[in-house]
């Protein structure tokens, strides 16, 4: 920290990402990525043609893919922002919703990790609403109508789901306040709220290409929402970046919502890939969450997370273990190939037998 | 406006960026890009094969690309940061350092029009410093250890440069506060401040693979600086979205670090065009700054600069006319090729006719 950085930074801790070692090749399930790559459609998108065009400026009002969103999900080009990654979309939005007269935000306790460095970049008060002893989230411990709401559905690292019904008691019962529905993982099988955006003008749904679209290293995100919320986000990444998703990224962001098929029958796979492997682990005596994303989020009645998470990584197969002690008997593992996921399980036999 | 944005940004004006009509093909020469392509091993980094890893995220470290530019300029990899574009740099900038105790900044009342926006986003006291008549900066304007000072080297839009004497003495004058030189055209003919960084660890220098480089549709910016400084932006970075480069941009950079005399030599070329098309606008009668960046600032006898501004873009040549009272005489005129260049003396030559 120099001495010239602002104090209120002094104290602050930025978000981990998941870590990526490079002392040896992983079979790398602990970032959520999609094990498929994109599809030919986005490959031909980012050709020799259009590299030799980046000496120009991309269009910073990303019109066409909004339109190609809009029109994906039944909404206007107004309705929808996009920007570079669905973290950037969540940074603007505490930004934009969370300062001024609005300085308080709820989420869970056991969240994506970054609601909390947001919050606490920005001074907001927040307040972790613990989960059930089941890791359910209950939306009534966030009704009262006196702070931004953000939960992620299906939730990470748990994966659990919350119910259509459900947000829209919640929105109902904040009216005067932002209800961000993070659905990152949306695709691998919860219902999305993008139908509430026209009833309910406090709901932003927020949605990325990194983890259904194969897009992780292109870094795009969108979220829909009432066209004036839309419109505050705009004037945020206006005031800061505006030029925010290079010309690349905003081909293959068109090129993937043309080719959503090919997308959505890759999260069928990877479903029925998830709930194979839950099958088995549950035969090797762990205990998995109902996860409805792509990472199942499990722990053994043999071996701690801690252990297993060491042992997993000397064989060379990723996973993420937190450091919370609420979920440290827990491993996140994310849904990769079948092959991956059998590697992953022979090597967890492995451990187990070991132990044994 | 939505009722949820913040009360505080109910007054902020956005940046504008360059138009980017679509009604013609135009001969642009309104944002500053460069008019060459990439280089080949640029086009070749960013392959089919780099596409194809887009399901992976990229190393949000960017280490890699770090140490080329790192050795490019002859410091190490903790004094080198790198970002979305170097408007993501002097945001995280003013966020770091122009917040908490030190809510002041400098900067000159003709330059980058987004400092403005940066100073009002963040609420931070600003000071508009007037040029010199003939659009000159006095360093000892900025003297005074009150304030964190940002000026662009170049400046724009007139293209003057200040000498690296004139930055030493305003470092040394300025010693608990953050001095910004924004080395965005520096390439074309500026001296770079980047020796000075290792005696003061209060210089910033932020430059951009935008103009120089070929790359303003990658989105790459990057900043030199004590390693405090740049850690101080790594914490911000860290804080609002990690992941800001995307794979393909982070191949492309560290290729056209690797081919750096290609650029170098279209650097030369764009500044014996911008010589070229000096003497042929003051043959035509315009007055014409001493511009050592990749635009020319000029001003006609006959014609006022909105006039001209209007008369090219009917006919198929954008430039840049600026709505500022003290500068509506003028327009910024991008260097593109000397055939481009070529095509716009014709279009002046026309206009001037009918004006006669």
């Amino acid at each position: 920290m120099s001495r010239f950085l602002s104090s209120k930074y002094g104290r602050l801790e930025a978000y981990t990402p998941g870590e990526q070692p490079t002392d040896m090749k992983y079979v790398k399930l602990n970032t959520n990525e999609s094990p498929y790559p994109p599809s030919e459609k986005v490959l031909k998108a980012v050709n020799e043609a259009a590299v030799s065009m980046l000496n120009l400026y991309p269009d910073p009002t990303c019109r066409t893919l909004k339109r190609k969103l809009g029109a994906l999900y039944g909404k206007n080009e107004e309705n929808v922002f996009v920007s570079n990654g669905s973290d950037d979309i969540l940074n603007f939005s505490f930004m934009a919703f969370c300062e001024g007269k609005i300085r308080k935000v709820k989420f869970p306790s056991i969240s994506y990790g970054f609601y909390q460095v947001y919050a606490e970049l920005y001074g907001v008060d927040y307040k972790k609403i613990p989960l059930n002893n089941d890791f359910s989230i209950s939306v009534e411990d966030y009704f009262g109508n006196n702070a931004n709401v953000v939960i992620a559905n299906p939730n990470a690292p748990t994966g659990l789901t919350i119910s259509l019904e459900d947000i829209e008691r919640l929105l109902c019962e904040t009216p005067d306040y932002v209800v961000i529905i993070d659905e990152a993982y949306v695709d691998f099988g919860a219902e999305s709220a993008v139908g509430l955006i026209d009833k309910y003008p406090n709901l932003l749904v927020v949605g990325t290409f990194s983890k259904s679209r194969s897009m992780a290293g292109a870094r795009l995100g969108f979220a829909l929402g009432n066209k004036e919320l839309i419109a505050d986000l705009e004037k945020i990444k206006y005031s800061t970046n505006p030029y925010s998703i290079n010309r690349l990224t905003l081909l293959a962001g068109e090129a993937a919502v043309d080719d959503n098929d090919y997308y959505m029958d890759n999260c069928k796979i990877i479903a029925d890939t998830r709930e194979y492997t839950k099958s088995a682990l549950i035969k090797l005596g762990f205990e998995v969450t109902d996860s409805k994303a792509n990472f199942i989020f499990a722990k053994s009645n043999a071996v701690s997370g801690k252990e297993l998470y060491e042992g997993l990584k000397a064989a060379g197969v990723l996973v993420r273990h937190f450091d919370n002690p609420q979920i440290t008997d827990y491993n996140r593992i994310t849904v990769g190939t079948k092959e991956q996921m059998d590697i992953l399980l022979s090597e967890i036999a492995k451990i187990l037998k070991e132990k044994n």
